[in-house]
């Protein structure tokens, strides 16, 4: 089969690998129909160091399920299914307090043992854990709403529940990607009074409003905090979602943030610590979020998305198919495309 | 009148003031019966830059009230108050959301420019929303448990909560100072099933285990994180009460939290930025706490300590009158004494 494996910063490619197939009792073979590039693989694409063997790609998907183990009894071959970017068995007790991203059985796609989502065909483990079966057929118009569920709108709203979003509260989003516009998208869906979008890209900025974000705010590092700050009398707000992972932008989280109030990060930190150590503390703020454990929030997202309620496919702004990934990855690099499908 | 001056490292002296007085039409006038020193007084204790004009110490009291201005309603001449150790005017936003350490128009005592409760008498700005009237005398039996409601206890109490501390649960305690022993009863009083103290002093373990732990590390460092990962099937700590604020503290406390867990930081952190961001992130630790909001939970814990469920006073093991004070930073500071009451 063909699948994308990257070898270095800036090297992807699509090659012929081992067909995925059936292992253990508890896997899915699953064909997989869409799939997305994310904006943390762009981590690895301008910083991995170079590999003989290459990691395959790819943790967002959408496929059929083509063949089950003899322990699998949830998940049936012809099923339409939803991954998210973590496998977990959904019975241990982290999987039970819902943080399946700490399954204790759990694992990540792609690297260099498992199949990635950018590939023809991967094996699910743990498929009755991990896998949630879709009630539509596999060229639905939902579908690219439908993939975000994989990662990047799951991930928009763990950053929100992490930041305590609630009905009333004053929202501060740092970010314009994917998962900052699908973190707008999840403030605006718990109810948010006020929702305060952080970034320049024109389009990214339109989608944000069109989301639900209230202010736009524009300007960088302090005169960003001095704006917020503006515009939420001068308190700060109840909650801010850190969807970007930098040191910078941590800091500028934090000092947004009203005291009492809470950052949700699910930015991928790029730095070892956190700064602003002083601001949150003197000013009680919350430091919460991490991994997204989307699988937990599958069931009580899709119905919103099947029922048109959130439109997060709307992220997905360029389709491409399997040969075309190399080249969807240097755009999303570039900031050509918020992000980018890939139909199989 | 006289009262404690810190000069520098090391200097601290007990001196003739200008007399305590009402200023503010909102103002108390209280005469001091009890202090204590803190521990984050030893901080400026080891590292304060020489000064001409001297800091006033001392946040911590139980007093009588001499006087009040014309415009406080609650607060009497002739109560005994106990003050936390900022004040706050009660009515603000963030006062009313339980965050007085942010009221907008709070601070702190001592310094250059406000009365140390390290001294006959203090001035109290804000009467009404800072002080809490106390239905005992000022020589009351009770008196070293009341007087940690200004700081040590209500800090430990935000530790826990900060911390998510419940019934059930499984606490980690780092740090075995007062403030550390004050969130082992804490967590006690909040129903957590274990309780894991981090501590080697033999005198304040012992006491540790009176308060409600069931289990003490005497490790440091890896050693001290393997140690609690054990006693915790590997999983490590619902809450993690870190009562130090050094680096190494701070790593220790993430590193022992359970996935999904979370740390309350009362310790006043020593370093400008939060170590160990990628283990909290990837286990979607939440780091929560900082200046604790003592005077919201006075009113819950006073009537613990006036009926004797928690005996929060016993972490101070020595009296001194105002002249011993000096002596008494140094017996902290050596470790001596875990915290030293001033009668007066």
């Amino acid at each position: 089969m063909r699948a994308t494996v990257m070898y270095g910063a800036r090297d992807v490619r699509i090659e012929n690998v081992p067909d995925a197939r059936l292992i253990e009792p508890t896997d899915a073979l699953v064909t997989v129909t869409r799939a997305c590039i994310c904006g943390s693989d762009l981590w690895r694409y301008n910083a991995m160091e170079r590999s003989e063997t290459g990691n395959r790609m790819g943790h967002e998907f959408v496929g059929r399920v083509e063949a089950v183990g003899s322990q699998v009894r949830k998940i049936r071959k012809g099923d339409l299914v939803v991954a998210p970017f973590a496998w977990s068995d959904g019975t241990c007790e982290l999987c039970l307090e819902g943080l399946q991203t700490s399954c204790l059985h759990g694992g990540y796609w792609g690297g260099t043992k498992q199949d990635g989502g950018q590939g023809e065909a991967v094996r699910v483990p743990l498929a009755d854990g991990t896998l949630v079966a879709l009630p539509v057929g596999p060229d639905h118009a939902l579908m690219p709403s439908l993939v975000t569920l994989s990662d990047v709108m799951g991930t928009g709203h763990h950053a929100a529940r992490s930041a305590r979003v609630a009905p009333g509260k004053v929202v501060a989003v740092v970010g314009d990607g994917a998962v900052g516009l699908c973190g707008v998208i999840a403030a605006h869906r718990l109810g948010a009074e006020q929702i305060i979008m952080l970034g320049r890209h024109p389009a990214r900025v339109a989608l944000a409003r069109e989301f639900g974000a209230t202010d736009v705010v524009s300007e960088r590092g302090d005169a960003a905090i001095e704006r917020v700050r503006e515009l939420t009398r001068g308190l700060g707000a109840h909650s801010v979602l850190e969807c970007v992972g930098h040191g910078e932008s941590m800091r500028t989280a934090i000092n947004i943030a009203r005291p009492g109030g809470a950052v949700g990060r699910i930015g991928v930190p790029q730095e070892t610590e956190i700064p602003a150590s002083h601001p949150a503390f003197f000013r009680n703020i919350t430091i919460a979020g991490g991994v997204a454990p989307v699988r937990a929030y599958i069931p009580e997202l899709l119905p919103d998305v099947l029922e048109g309620r959130i439109q997060p496919g709307r992220v997905l702004d360029r389709v491409t198919d399997l040969d075309g990934v190399p080249d969807g990855y240097r755009a999303m690099n570039e900031r050509e495309s918020i992000k980018i499908m890939i139909r199989f």
